[in-house]
């Protein structure tokens, strides 16, 4: 697992176990990758043991506190496949060539085979999630699938609309990206007799924090951090934010239409006019303030150590960001 | 619902609440196509909405004999959803315009909603069957989902391979098609206390006929009957029974590279030279071995009604390629 700064302290912060824990994940994922046969293996494996921020399955062992069983790894498993399913699926959309440094499925095995990986990925999700023998971690998982799936639809249902409501782009962001996390504190709280309601809301809003700023970042960039160039969402008719924000400001920008950013340089110098009309601060403020509502709202009944660490995870969402 | 005669027989002898349950099922899957915002209810919608055989729902019914609560229609549904994904998610990969008459998800939305609205097909399958609160029940769907996934990557990695031997290709139409179909059968068992694993074989037998006969019929055709021209799996580079039967028959065909069957005209003229072989017949012959064993497992402790009605489903899959 690449770990970041922030990501060291947070595990410093929940307890010595957690570092444990990632790690059998790992192993989790490698043993999936490899029980499957050739092909998965083949695959699949390069894309989930290419690893990424496992923030996910983070969020599972710190919602759980010092609860640390099997069932435990196996929910974090399980978010983080299907996770890796949607990255698979994304990446057979935009014909990725490398995802984390290393070639995507699709640009090793070709489209079809990207896609089978996907859904074997998803249905692999559930038959491990089910091996804990608990319905209601199945309802949690499946429900968030479901908004992953309809946040999608939206997105692509609103490409190219520079008139979307902050509202509609909001919402769009709880189910493509708020309700996985919401899901990863769930399973945590339920396996450990935590309080899902409570944790979910606070993986809610973490996730759609995470939503926007990620969004802020690929309209500033630099492309040096986040190895793509600037306004890739302008370029795929991905309306979001900071856009919608700069629009009310900047007349120019409102009165240009989307599909006219067809090249990566138009798309850097809408960028730079997004980022003059001080839009990007003013999503990153918003950002924040989900943040701090999130952290404000962990009860008050959590143990001092787990509250730390979910507030030191709420602290590194932002950090990667600032 | 289109229903076939033999499907009317096998109803009639299942029992008067059979017709009802499916009209629940199509009742539910309208339901669900209509129940997740405009996007689902546009593209999807049609696709399940179309209909199709129903053969799977069927099963679910006729593995539970008289039951007919709530918990039975959403196991059908649920496997019906998991079908129907797998076939959206084809259709992108085969860039299909039409399917059952009505323009596929991938043409009247493009490949990425296409995609999106398989996964969500997929993710509100485990959502519907969730609901019954049953962990064991969501364990035959996910291993079931699991299988089609892996069958299909097989079915990629074997492409163009002509010397696949026969065992490689059974052991790829089990997890393609027969696992779905076991549970179908292991599903109906479990929602009325019946035998899933007696139930779940005869269900896996007689997916397993059913794809030999589909693979004759793409050979054999005629295209009035199928829908399509000859040959369409000699063209995607699916080496099927009758090719590889054909093939140990005829050197001409054994020497060909199937690399070189590129259009329609190559591979009708492939199909006759494949039909002259008798590998046809040959094929037709081990899928009815294959349904003959299936009904000769059948319990004895089966109910008369429940095992004729079982018996006629399997003629029926063999009537429907006569």
């Amino acid at each position: 697992m690449a770990v970041s700064g922030p990501v060291t302290e947070v595990i410093r912060a929940a307890g010595d176990h957690v570092p444990g824990l990632l790690v059998r994940v790992e192993e989790r994922l490698a043993e999936l990758a490899a029980g499957h046969g050739v092909p998965l293996a083949e695959h699949a494996g390069a894309t989930i043991a290419a690893g990424g921020k496992r923030l996910r399955p983070l969020l599972v062992f710190l919602a759980a506190d010092e609860e640390d069983g099997e069932g435990l790894v196996r929910a974090a498993t399980a978010v983080e496949l299907v996770h890796s399913a949607t990255l698979v699926h994304d990446d057979v959309l935009d014909a990725a060539a490398l995802r984390r440094g290393v070639p995507t499925v699709v640009a090793s095995a070709g489209r079809g085979a990207a896609t089978a990986t996907g859904d074997l990925l998803f249905a692999r999700a559930f038959a491990e999630l089910a091996e804990n023998g608990r319905v209601d971690e199945i309802r949690v998982l499946s429900d968030a699938s479901c908004a992953l799936a309809e946040g999608e639809l939206r997105q692509r249902a609103d490409a190219w609309d520079a008139a979307v409501p902050v509202e509609r782009y909001l919402a769009r962001c709880e189910l493509k990206t708020a309700r996985l996390f919401e899901a990863a504190c769930r399973l945590g709280a339920l396996e450990s007799g935590g309080e899902p309601d409570a944790l979910g809301a606070f993986g809610r809003r973490i996730g759609l924090a995470f939503q926007l700023l990620d969004d802020v970042l690929d309209v500033s960039g630099p492309a040096s951090r986040t190895g793509k160039h600037r306004g890739t969402d302008l370029l795929d008719g991905t309306v979001t934010l900071p856009y919608i924000l700069a629009r009310e400001r900047d007349p120019g920008l409102a009165a240009l239409d989307p599909r006219t950013i067809r090249d990566p340089e138009t798309a850097e110098r809408v960028c730079d006019r997004i980022e003059a009309t001080g839009a990007l601060d003013e999503a990153r403020r918003r950002a924040l303030e989900i943040v701090d509502d999130a952290k404000a709202r962990l009860a008050d009944g959590l143990p001092a150590r787990q509250r730390m660490a979910l507030e030191l995870v709420a602290n590194g969402v932002v950090a990667r960001y600032a």
